[in-house]
């Protein structure tokens, strides 16, 4: 008998031999018809593998990340094997499951697959999958699975095998297909339900340009065609509100060749929004107490040396700047704390006097390789929403909280409902790892968490993941897509007061060193507006949208009369403006749809007899006719419900 | 006989061997008692050079920049005669005339001359000028010249001597006094009757720091003793309004020598001006149609080659910018307009929509060298409250116009009221110099002229002043110190649309090319509010006050009600903030006083009882007890009358 253990703490005698799967059943039938993958002893195994020695066990479903790893695992067996039957002679090279789904790395000699045989592959795969085959381990000698793929020809595998460490060689079977392969798989292909070839690729062998070109065969794979369907709908609507798209149409922001990758350019309407953020976020700043600074954009290297800055990112970072005479070397400013740090040293500071709260939309540049650039989220220059709290290890608590409240404040006015917070914590077994004393840490730990509970987050704690020179707060936000984004972020730090020398005289008249919290609610204005837009697919809450309402006037008679309307809308203080084409009413409309603008009045004989509008919604809502002033006042109700006046 | 042109064009027939002195008389008494110089066919002559030729003649007063410079480099021979009486043995090097004064660099030997001489050396010039020296040139060989210098033992005049190219060498007499002198004194020293040494300082003989140090004397002179005065006093004026001494005193500014040199970091009180001064011209750039747009502080080489800032600074400016892989190299941006152009090729734009007007703080960073920077009026890095406006060739003549009613409209507003335009045009005999059409100029310049004509400027014409790639207007403002700087230029260029390739389809349905107008009505944002802090002495209008009242608490006992009223002035929109310190009523007003805030509000017992307050104004006025609504009211009345909506 063994002693099996479960995450649950329970213990469970059973015959040596057991596999996982009888572990399930000796738990229940739906387990065990749920479970397609397990861990032993924090090992991967099958749920067939017989266990023979104690351990603990876990058991993974669908719903576990480790589930949907080994069923994407299995499908690229099932995928490689439908590829072998339509292709013979193909050769097999690498097939790893990946997120969201799966690839197989092939040499398909003369054969060329395109996006033409993408049905006939699945079809294949689908039959191979009802045909419930077990997926089945088993070792080999190094001999033998060379002999294998040297017969076949397969030079790939070979090589792979060459590779390999002495100890244990497996293969896996399944059907008639064998393939070299690590383990982690479903019991059997016929939970495969669903599967979806995505797109063919180049691929070198082991990534090296100077190796043969492969063709890499993407697929994704479910246990119900229902979960394909949600899931290629996702990504239809991802891509329809993929930023960089949305960015073009509204008009918000471009890239140009000549000024570099990665630096956007942003255009009237992106610069608006941007400004209209940046004074939302000025505007509660302002009642919570942090004060505007404005720092430039190039530093001398020395200022890094002293942040520590340089030392750790100098050399992948934006080289030097020299200077024709002086001897000078700049470096572009990849952080502001260190000047915001020279800023608190431009004068002796009183205890009575902190905290001080220096904030700035600050523009940052840090290299970034162009293979990494990506739309807005990865760019080489950003304005981060920066500030820094300079305050007595006392009063971190109350400044937590103040931050926590704006971060909030700042999620519920654009719409993030879904979020989850983790607090990091130091590993208290290594002391010797982080800077700052064991009381303060003790302080801000403590202040941290109690922030954390008593504005009733939703958070986790991990330990041994805060930063060497201070615990720190991270919110993750869910998309209307359900991905998970990083946002705002409230970090405490004893290092840069430390290697600044920054002070303050304390009530006892000595002088003492102060805390810095760096906080971000937004972390980048550029990151965040490509967060905001596909969250939001631009239909931005109303307050934040570049044009509010558009008027079409149904000919060119009424311009006088949407004229006068739009003088009134502006009276209201309602973004608005005129499309006076002369194009058909339709094509106005399908105008200012594409252009996400809220509301479409539309002015015509009617209209200017009765001194009203007729309002339409964006995305086609009727709302009838009504006066500019019962405009103005549903207009003014929705901004209302969504941007509440931040109170601190 | 000789004929003498007069510069009214007048011509006089006088004797051969007349002097210019002579020819004052010959037009009036008044005249001759007020010439101190003149020049004779554009050269420099003596009041008592014999005219043998026929020629054109100025006669020059204290009032014109010429006989100022006559003035004091005839001083700086009264200097030198007075050295050399009480320091006997030093050795006299050159002397010349300067802005405001002049100077006299000696080598001293042993001896040691320090603020406490001055009085001496003052003395000792007004005993010399007293004696109405007649100044008198003579010509003398270079032998006789080297002679008397040998035998001084004046290595250093020798030099100059030996360096002249040959021809004619003068001396000028005065009393017993004889120096190397090019001519250009006035009659004799009796009109010098105020004089005063500056200040004493290291020079170097020819600015090389290889060749031995000399003693520079600093003086000034006048024709009165009360223009002496009122220079000192203007000076002592200058120097408590010297932007570098208020911005520290008002905490608007600091520099960072970690940071580095010419590169402010904004404070607070300072960044919250910024961004009162920028609001400001946001609202009525907005009215005026401008668009803001955000982009990047760099870009790639490419870019500046293409504009042909490149060729033209990039070897004085910062250096490029490499990056660790991609091999890309990045050039700090000098200038918003090459980044604008880019985003108007975003996409096609038809004569429709044109004029587009794309503003931008848009921070800039030149290299300066160190010796050339000065507080906020020679930086590194500066924000330009710059446009660009891309239109017809047809739409200048508006915009013009439009820019500046918005320039005279920032003028206003700020306390500026004295000012002139100097309008720039091409030389209309080399036009091979210019790039763009001869119909295109010719219509840019009609614009202008009739442009500022319309607009009531007082201005000046410099025919050939334009720049290569079009025609300008620049403004030259008069500061409360009678100092004149330049703000505010407008200029329109067919350079860099050429260079871009912009275009637009006009009516024709054909591609034409845009033309655009650069205009910046602060310049940079840095050197304006320099020139404001010194031109309103720090008590900036109303408006624009960082803080417009503090209430200062007669004791403890009133911070209640003195919130009470920081509530009420918050609800009517007046910044200010309270002086809860225990400290004596004196000292609070002194404080305040300092920092330069328009009223103190005193609270006490009688004010809360009466429910009132009591307001001072800074510099002393009492303006009685008040209601907080009728102090709102004042504040409110004061304001309006300086700053006007802007009106297009």
């Amino acid at each position: 008998m063994i002693n099996i253990s479960l995450p649950d703490g329970s213990v469970k005698q059973m015959e040596n031999g057991v596999t996982p799967m009888d572990v399930a059943k000796s738990i229940s039938e739906g387990l065990a018809r749920n479970v397609i993958s397990a861990k032993f002893n924090n090992e991967t195994v099958e749920t067939s593998t017989p266990l023979t020695t104690d351990g603990s066990i876990v058991l993974f479903t669908w719903n576990n990340d480790e589930g949907k790893e080994a069923f994407r695992h299995s499908s690229s067996h099932v995928l490689a094997q439908a590829l072998l039957e339509l292709y013979p002679g193909i050769k097999l090279t690498i097939g790893p499951a990946i997120e969201n789904g799966f690839y197989y790395d092939v040499d398909t000699g003369d054969h060329v697959i395109s996006d033409k045989d993408f049905k006939r592959i699945e079809d294949k795969m689908l039959e191979i999958a009802r045909g419930k085959h077990d997926f089945k381990m088993r070792s080999v000698s190094k001999a033998e699975a060379l002999d294998k793929y040297k017969a076949e020809g397969n030079e790939y595998k070979v090589e792979l095998i060459e590779n390999l460490e002495d100890g244990t060689i497996t293969f896996c079977d399944h059907d008639s297909f064998t393939d070299l392969c690590r383990g982690g798989h479903i019991p059997n292909t016929g939970i495969i339900k669903a599967v979806k070839i995505m797109s063919v690729a180049g691929a070198y062998w082991r990534g090296d340009e100077n190796k043969p070109q492969l063709t890499r065969v993407y697929g994704t794979s479910f246990p119900k065609q229902k979960d394909l369907k949600q899931y290629l709908e996702l990504l239809e609507e991802a891509k329809k509100r993929d930023h960089r798209k949305l960015g073009k149409e509204l008009e918000l922001f471009t890239f140009s060749q000549k000024v570099g990758q990665g630096l956007p350019l942003w255009l009237p309407k992106g610069a608006a929004l941007r400004e209209r953020l940046e004074n939302f976020l000025k505007d509660a700043q302002k009642k919570a107490g942090y004060e505007m600074v404005v720092s430039p954009h190039i530093a001398q290297k020395e200022l890094y040396v002293t942040s520590g800055h340089y030392a750790k990112y100098g050399e992948d970072s934006f080289q030097p700047i020299n200077t024709p005479a002086d001897g000078e070397e700049f470096l572009l400013k990849p952080m502001n704390c260190p000047h915001h740090c020279e800023m608190y040293n431009a004068r002796p500071w009183s205890y009575k006097e902190l905290p001080k709260r220096y904030a700035e939309f600050g523009t940052v540049y840090r290299y970034e390789q162009s293979g990494e650039l990506h739309g807005l989220t990865r760019v080489r220059g950003f304005t981060q929403d920066d500030a820094h709290i300079f305050c007595t290890p006392d009063q971190i608590d109350y400044e937590f909280k103040n931050v926590i409240d704006l971060v909030l404040y700042v999620f519920g006015s654009l719409g993030f409902e879904n979020f989850t917070a983790q607090v990091s914590l130091r590993d208290p077994e290594k002391p010797e790892k982080y800077i700052g004393s064991e009381e303060n840490w003790e302080k801000a730990e403590n202040a941290i968490l109690n922030a954390a509970k008593e504005k009733g987050l939703n958070y986790v704690v991990e330990t041994g993941e805060a930063a060497f020179y201070g615990p720190k707060l991270d919110f993750m936000v869910k998309d209307a897509l359900g991905r998970s984004w990083q946002l705002g972020t409230i970090q405490v730090d004893y290092n840069l007061p430390e290697r600044f020398e920054l002070s303050y005289k304390g009530s006892d008249n000595e002088l003492h060193r102060p805390v810095m919290i760096h906080r971000a609610p937004f972390g980048s204005m550029e990151r965040f507006i490509a967060i905001l837009l596909e969250h939001t697919g631009g239909n931005f809450p109303l307050w934040l949208m570049p044009e509010q309402a558009i008027i079409l006037t149904l000919s060119e008679k009424y311009e006088k009369y949407a004229k006068k309307v739009l003088n009134l809308l502006e009276n209201h203080e309602i973004r608005a403006l005129a499309d006076n084409r002369s194009e058909t009413m339709g094509k106005k409309i399908r105008d200012a749809e594409m252009q996400k603008i809220p509301f479409m009045i539309i002015v015509g004989e009617q209209e200017e007899k009765d001194g009203t509008i007729s309002v339409r919604r964006h995305g086609g809502e009727n709302m009838g006719s009504m006066t500019v002033d019962a405009f103005a006042k549903a207009v003014q109700t929705e901004v209302e419900a969504t941007i509440k006046t931040f109170e601190v």
